[in-house]
């Protein structure tokens, strides 16, 4: 019985281009961000997921070399890997989608290696719905939880599936717009309100540069997005948010609205690292020593003394 | 020697539309709005402003029954009050302008009255910059601080002595726009740094829904807003954020980056009062038990336990 955390999501190569500069050609994929994220505790990692013969066996290496198991990336002879073109605007909170090649995804029918078949976590990535469906229907017992992070090419198309999907889950992650978008709502609140009741008992809304929001009931919880000097290129931010996220969560036997608020942070601790560096190169260079820093920079950024002079109100 | 709060802003009447409902007439004003949220503190409060003798009577009775000082709100005889008429869009963080009249505004020179030449908090609300060095210049005694909220529509035209206001004061309180405006930077944290070497020591970044930042040299301290189940009318949350953070501060000879903390929770709770109802009508409503359980719902957001399973890390 494997304890981990299994992920499903894309492998890619992106194209990007920022105020910062300029990428042909860097690994990349929900998969990929997720993975590296979470390989800074202390788990048990699977990554189920797709790639052409056009993959470099460099970058499967980089995660074989921090303990991944790939066993469950298919390889598509004479296929092509996933690639995804895009350019961020003055804003780097804006981007254009410049190309969208999904070449070996197309196709895609994801098999769970026997050995994957009980995580403990399963974090569904950014995929088809009928694919993530697919892959529900392969546990042999419901993992402790299921998180399903980001799907906004998937909403307009798929919406039928995607609520197959949604009712299954534990978590839903994603971002302000697709929140606004899935329930018709204009608030965030009423959003998370809403899609607590399509199935998943937690609703984490992110927010970018403005942090992420987690729903639970009438609990709330908010972390901020450290506020860094230079974000560089912020592809896979929400992936590693949520690798973090997946990955910290997966070390405890307890699950509760408690350790998820820690969760959140060591998330923004990895959203706030990936986008320093173009890709994941910088996510790729955490030590457990500059987690700790930024944890501390993040509890920082909140922490306040109301006992300061409270008698006086 | 007068040690309160001396509020330097417009009265106003707003007409607002919001997805929530429409008034036609309604009193607002920036430091009608900074008023109101500063007398929840246990300080002196003045304002300094001018309005029309179409101001209602019963409108001022609201100020004198909180114990506002108005003896420096001109009244010009046979003049209109600056009106202002707005209309939030379904997303309600976002609004047109439909009308300005500024009326009354047009002309206005302040005059300080005697035993307000020497508060301790200066609190320059939007207004023309002139008029706000005007202010300055009437000062006996430097303030303990000057804070200057806001500047949108002076911004472009008045560049120049809007500068002059800012290397005289001591915390700039603006939104994320603004701040990104008046730099020409495209991140907020090095908008603020920028703003720091203009003059302020101080610079909040007012976010709307997604909270506020305060900088300071290397310091970041963030509150977050609470996330209302119903935002009914968003006019004024920025002028009650700056009224709850001079109004507390205020109670206090000591002001430091540790009591603006605190001073910062205050004021978002005070916003969200505000937004509640359409005009100050539910900010004229706040008690110190509401007061309180606000304080703690929007610590309570960003609280966490850093010691939940720490070790394992």
């Amino acid at each position: 019985m494997n304890k981990g955390l299994l992920v499903v999501g894309t492998m890619a190569y992106d194209a990007i281009e920022t105020p910062h500069g300029k990428v042909d050609h860097i690994l990349g994929g929900a998969a990929t961000y997720i993975a590296f994220a979470a390989s800074n505790f202390d788990i048990k990692i699977g990554i189920v997921s797709v790639i052409g013969d056009d993959f470099n066996s460099n970058d499967l290496k980089l995660l074989t070399n921090k303990k991944i198991d790939i066993s469950g990336v298919e390889i598509v002879r004479g296929g092509k890997t996933f690639f995804w073109s895009g350019k961020y605007h003055d804003n780097i909170n804006k981007r254009d989608t410049l190309d969208t090649q999904l070449n070996v995804l197309e196709n895609f029918k994801p098999k769970i290696p026997q050995n994957w078949t009980n995580p403990k976590i399963l974090l569904l990535g950014n995929l088809h719905p009928a694919v993530q469906l697919s892959v529900l229907k392969q546990m042999k017992v419901k993992p402790n939880l299921i998180i399903l992070d980001s799907m906004n090419f998937w909403m307009d198309n798929f919406r039928s599936i995607l609520d197959d999907v949604i009712k299954e889950i534990d978590v839903l992650c994603i971002n302000d717009e697709e929140a606004l978008q899935l329930t018709g709502q204009n608030s965030l609140r009423n959003a998370a309100d809403l899609i607590q009741t399509f199935g998943p008992k937690y609703v984490i809304i992110k927010k970018g540069e403005h942090g992420a929001i987690l729903f639970h009931g009438e609990e709330i919880f908010m972390t901020p997005a450290l506020p860094l000097k230079k974000v560089k290129d912020p592809t896979g931010a929400g992936d590693s948010f949520a690798g973090g996220f997946a990955g910290y969560l997966a070390m405890y036997s307890n699950i509760s609205f408690e350790s998820m608020k820690v969760a959140l942070i060591y998330a923004s601790a990895m959203a706030s690292f990936t986008v320093e560096e173009f890709g994941t190169v910088n996510l790729q260079k955490v030590s457990k020593p500059k987690l700790k820093e930024r944890i501390k920079a993040i509890e920082n950024l909140t922490k306040f003394n109301s006992q300061i002079n409270s008698n006086e109100i």
